[in-house]
């Protein structure tokens, strides 16, 4: 059992120094497994190399926050400042997203020591006293890094799909693995004794009423959480569970990429334009028609078998939005998803549990206090039936930063509540991800609603 | 004052029969004046043409009717259920849209034949005792057809602006032009003078609260505005009438279209992959730098000052979005214009009043019902904050209908109100038009919110 | 027996005249089983609308000739001169190829007013003293309009296979057909029992040496055929006749289109692209994978069987050079297919013929001065190896009319001995079409060499 | 001075095995001024990353020479022989070119034993008696090493170039930087000084008449160079020098890239497509309008006014072809070239004189026996006026290595004399390289003919 509950975000200065620099160290850890050659390696337009990232998330304290509020702090390079931009168009130029696998200079270790250098000035600035404006930009930027840990794995393992040969991340978990040394205590190491089945999908009903969105605490969020605002919602039902590997392999048996009616218009497209036959990183052995399925992941490649009980992941949300009609469901919005977790613990299979895959259910067996649901943390993001849209009087942060999120309010769907490569300590319930509904390379995975 | 007011819904079959056979003509009359050739131009891949929109909609009757309800019916052409098949995937196979241009055979005669023919035949069904649910089918036909002399007068005004040579569908009206003998009257010839003023953009506040949204009479609707439900609504106000051309023309002046930090970041992908610098229509001219803008309509090319105070039509719901940005302002959520315009009746610059272009406030003037509002109804449709999703508990129609409206519900946005194309009787206050967001070809304006 | 041999071209000012009517009538004739809505189809970005043929014709007589040399000439339209040009850089802006299918207006009625207006002009013109200058200008406006009669034809075969219900131009000719009366007499009604035979393939040997190609007489000419020059011939052999649809249906059966090692790089890049599994036209009843090969030709669509005998039509250069791989044989130059044809009578199955399709080779028997060579002429335009390039000394055409063959002279591969849709009097041996290698959509065919 | 003749070809086993080791050796020496990073970049769709060449040089001795010609050779990693198969469709399956960027692994270690395993085997093989065929082969391996070291510098100078920071390959040499030690002695250290004036173009004439072309002698050549055979030449004209980048500039600055009239179409297309205004790695200084022009290259970036004698390199064939046609004279054809350069030793700026970039023409004076001409050899390929087609009676080599040269003969045209990135050892006079017209990447420059 190797499930995390995330602590209470931290308030002091103190506090924020230590997740800044636990922050920090984990980044680099990721890497380990790594090659230099690795990290240079871009595989599809949503992706960046490693090392980007690297270097990108060392830029975003030393644009935001250093450059603002240390003083006499001296730029690492004078071009670092436009060549990591990633999008921030009122703060300077930056290179097209596709120029990055180009970034061969500066090196990896150029790239080490600009990390140090914001790192050793960012501890400078802790022995100052900082202002509740600095300690949120600090936080943001805490978050930002974490956001950054997510999309390196994704990335990683879409680089290593690509590669011909497959390279494996971390090879498969010996069974009785342990979990890493420093990751929190799990809450639910008790009881939950086989309250949730694989194979047979139950759901829980809610009332609705209304009720309250939005991230109404004092700790960090982003801006499209707010502000906390109410919402009415009709009498719901959610499944217990996310919807397995088997179970989906059963939609895809049944026609499910050749029926047309299933699918959103745009998503049968989709399925005509890019071949669609099966969740992303599903191969058929030798290639064969019917051949067994394998599923890549970053403990390797596994059979469908192996596999069965746990969650499907890297489906689009038209993937997601056809096998809920094909079940006779449908997903949930954003709202029903926050109402319901609201008062769920933070705790399962996310990127402190070091699984760095979706895991079956009794992994993770349901905590009492979850009232019969699972998964509802981690493993996979939860594709919604919600557009990313500005809540009603949303304002975006002032200045560049309010690129950050508010630009990007169109033509994306919500997902909810993390997976299996997203920090425990940067979850919570009102935590709106987006992306396209095209999008595959997330761990985005399906929970049905009625 | 040519404004108009819609008539409740007829519900026997007699006014059903009287409808049908009135929207017939009206489409034929938005031929009168066009040659053979015009009724051939596909000028962008929304658009289709014009003899396609003949056969097809005559193809809805005979498909979704005549021969599942008329005994004995039969098929005036083995080919055209396919042929004219749009986009219903259950009911047939059907040729790519692009290639709709090309069929120069069957001819305009054939065509027309066969629109005579399903109207004879319906003829013949009315003779006998009709269920509900062949009325109902038939009203969809009838709210089929409308959509489609809409997208008849679009599609035109877009083939004939394509054309280097520029045609003009109906030279601009004489001063004192009277409305069309057969136009419903007016609820709105008398009081509201001056009440709106085209050069200050006054707001009307709203309370918001819990409201019902969707369509709750018996009148027909389609399945997308059911069912009704609740929506929760925080205060909000809207703008009495729509924004202007001389108000988009300051946006312009004012560099919104080079001012990244103005737009949605998909909206400008938007403006840099087509070089978007005005509304679709407009043109400097002689082509140069500062050359007065002109405004490509229906009624032949205007110039700007002479559109003045006419609402700004043709843009996207990007340029729409970064518009209200630039104002300080937002748009409305479908919602919240719902709660607004639901008991205010159907009157304004809509198809019956023949203008076929939006026209300055005026000229519409505000009816003291109207709280001070104008423009809710015809000149523009309006682009709302709204994505295009189904509402709570939304059921799709059964059957190869259920394609008309659901398939879509992905990518789009919501827009209300009608426009100076659409039928008077096909509009109300659920209704849900919806199209992508960088769609220009429509008669597609702002309102302000905030 | 139908088939046609060229006559000298004339050369007095009234042999000229004679053919200028003659051609601009025959250009109407052949829009005659045409309706005004099919003179509006572009079906391949390759092809124009036939109305715009018929304007384009008129356009060149007008803007090279008639501007120029009729004193006191007044432009028809202030517009046209613009409007109708098709490439003619220095000579005016032009509206972009696609758009040709947008021009409704002017309608079909201005057009044949304008073709009326221009014909004028030139009786006209020729009613006084003309200068050798313009005199070779009417040659070259009539040659220009036998090249648009040859793609109006196979503009409308597109058009009418594009066309879901393929229309047909002209139905099978009945057993037994006479030709047209205006044909001129053929050269070929004698002799030439059985010399060729469909079944098998035989050689012709040719003794090379230094041989002189280009035009060489003082006949008007393409500037692209001069000046002429010597080549050095190695010792070479033509087919007898064209590859047959049977023989190229071998090549298919034998997996030519699943093999790459028998096509060219690029070739293989366009099988991949495009899908390519047999000749344009060619599609399998029932779309049945082993369905019967139907073809569709002008005549309507015709059984493999029915044209197993006449010779493959519609394939690219690609194709061509992998049949000849296939076949253990290759292409002929275009300076060895000029030296065989150089001194045999232009005759054959070409537009005269009024077939409109390639024809067996015994309806077209081999006379005794052609050697035992057939399908020399007409029938299909044979793929050479030769890419289309400049002659040593090649010098365009002055003003603008230097824009009419020089400037493709990059990426496009040169054909020899025109077509079934090719006038008699447009060809001769020193002529040169030219197309990119990808092309298909014109009458373009094989004659293996080695 | 630092020019090379290249000494007459070995062709003894101990040559031919001397000169695998210097060439292996010297691929390895072209990547010391790269970090592992470098060789993983891939930069346009031309290239490739060094890695990738490193490797699938070794991979040609591997799977043509040790897989046949070596008893008892095992493979050195099983997925290897498609892993690093470039085209060759007869000989295995293998990756989309896009991918070669996706392979960090296998890591430059594993590709550098790779390297060494195939060394030593071919070690091996020379200890046995070699058939001419597999000495011919290692020939072949040989001169395909040579291809792929150009091609190394030419893709780094491409990476360089995409980096924002545009790094530098190798620093500019110091004035009187002497050649490296294992640089043949040049035999043109003497005389002809001044022969060849930077400032004005002077021609030199030649006769013509029945010539032979492609190679004769015993040596090593491709397949593509054979058979030996006679072309008829009209007497022409060759410039003394390459265009400078000075006489290009003023190319530009008289309108160059706005006058289609200079163009061939499809080269007015590639301009307006691209963007071209100067060729490729030309940028204005501070990218303004009149910015002066700054010119990247392996040795970093420079100035016009530093590089104004020197070759203009990087202009694809249609900026060669507008460039001529605007200074009044023509591209050679490959026979012309040829024919001139036949019996003219092999000598000049070719990658043994390291300077890494065309270099002005009084660098590499000429020699009396080079008649007046100077950069014949190295300094850019010279872009001909002939597209790469078959000889006449042309055969590829048996086997998968018919794909070597054969297949890409469509769409391309011929370039001659070698550049500054190649090995002097490569290069003869009958030697055809050969690019797409739109390509720039490569070395490639301009001498006019007439």
């Amino acid at each position: 059992m190797t499930t995390v509950t995330a602590l209470t975000p931290p308030s002091t200065p103190a506090d924020i120094c230590a997740r800044f620099n636990a922050t920090r160290r984990r980044t680099l850890i990721l890497c380990d497994p790594l090659s230099v050659e690795d990290l240079m390696v871009q595989s599809c337009p949503e992706a960046s190399p490693a090392k980007w990232h690297l270097a990108h998330t060392a830029w975003f304290f030393e644009s935001f926050i250093l450059r603002e509020f240390l003083p006499g702090y001296r730029l690492f390079h004078p071009d670092f400042p436009w060549l990591f931009n990633s999008y921030y168009q009122t703060f300077s130029r930056f290179p097209e997203k596709r120029l990055r696998s180009s970034f061969s200079r500066p090196g990896l270790d150029d790239i080490l020591h600009y990390r140090g250098y914001v790192d050793a000035a960012i501890e400078l600035l802790f022995k100052r006293t900082l202002s509740e404006e600095v300690l949120r930009r600090i936080e943001l930027g805490i978050a930002h890094e974490e956001q950054h840990q997510e999309l390196l794995l994704t990335d990683m393992l879409n680089a290593f799909f690509i590669n011909p040969l497959r390279p494996i991340y971390r090879p498969e978990e010996a069974h009785g693995e342990s979990k890493p040394a420093d990751a929190p205590e799990s809450a639910e190491t008790t009881g939950a004794e086989d309250a949730i089945d694989a194979n047979t999908l139950e759901f829980e009903s809610f009332e609705g009423g209304l009720r309250e969105a939005g991230c109404g605490g004092k700790d960090f969020c982003f801006d499209n959480e707010l502000p906390r605002h109410r919402r009415w919602l009709e009498p719901f039902s959610l499944a217990r569970r996310l919807v397995t590997c088997e179970e989906y392999a059963a939609f895809i048996a049944d026609g499910g990429y050749t029926r047309p009616n299933l699918w959103l218009s745009a998503g049968w497209d989709a399925v005509m334009a890019h071949g669609w036959n099966a969740p992303l990183y599903w191969t058929r052995k030798n290639n064969e028609v019917d051949g067994e399925w394998r599923i890549f992941t970053l403990r390797g490649e596994q059979s469908l078998a192996d596999l069965a009980s746990a969650p499907v992941s890297h489906v689009s949300y038209y993937e997601a939005d056809a096998y809920a009609r094909w079940a006779g469901k449908r997903l949930a919005t954003e709202f029903e998803w926050e109402a319901v977790a609201e008062d769920r613990p933070v705790a399962g299979n996310l990127l402190d549990a070091d699984h760095l895959t979706p895991t079956e259910v009794n992994r993770e067996a349901s905590a009492p206090e979850s009232h019969g649901l699972v998964q509802l943390w981690g493993d996979c993001w939860e594709w919604t039936a919600s557009a990313y849209l500005a809540y009603p009087g949303f304002q975006p942060l002032p200045g560049s930063l309010g690129e950050y999120n508010g630009k990007f309010m169109s033509g994306q769907m919500v997902l909810r509540g993390g997976s299996c490569a997203t920090p425990a300590s940067h979850i919570r319930s009102s935590y709106r991800n987006f992306f396209s509904p095209e999008t595959r390379w997330q761990f985005s995975g399906i929970r049905l609603a009625s």
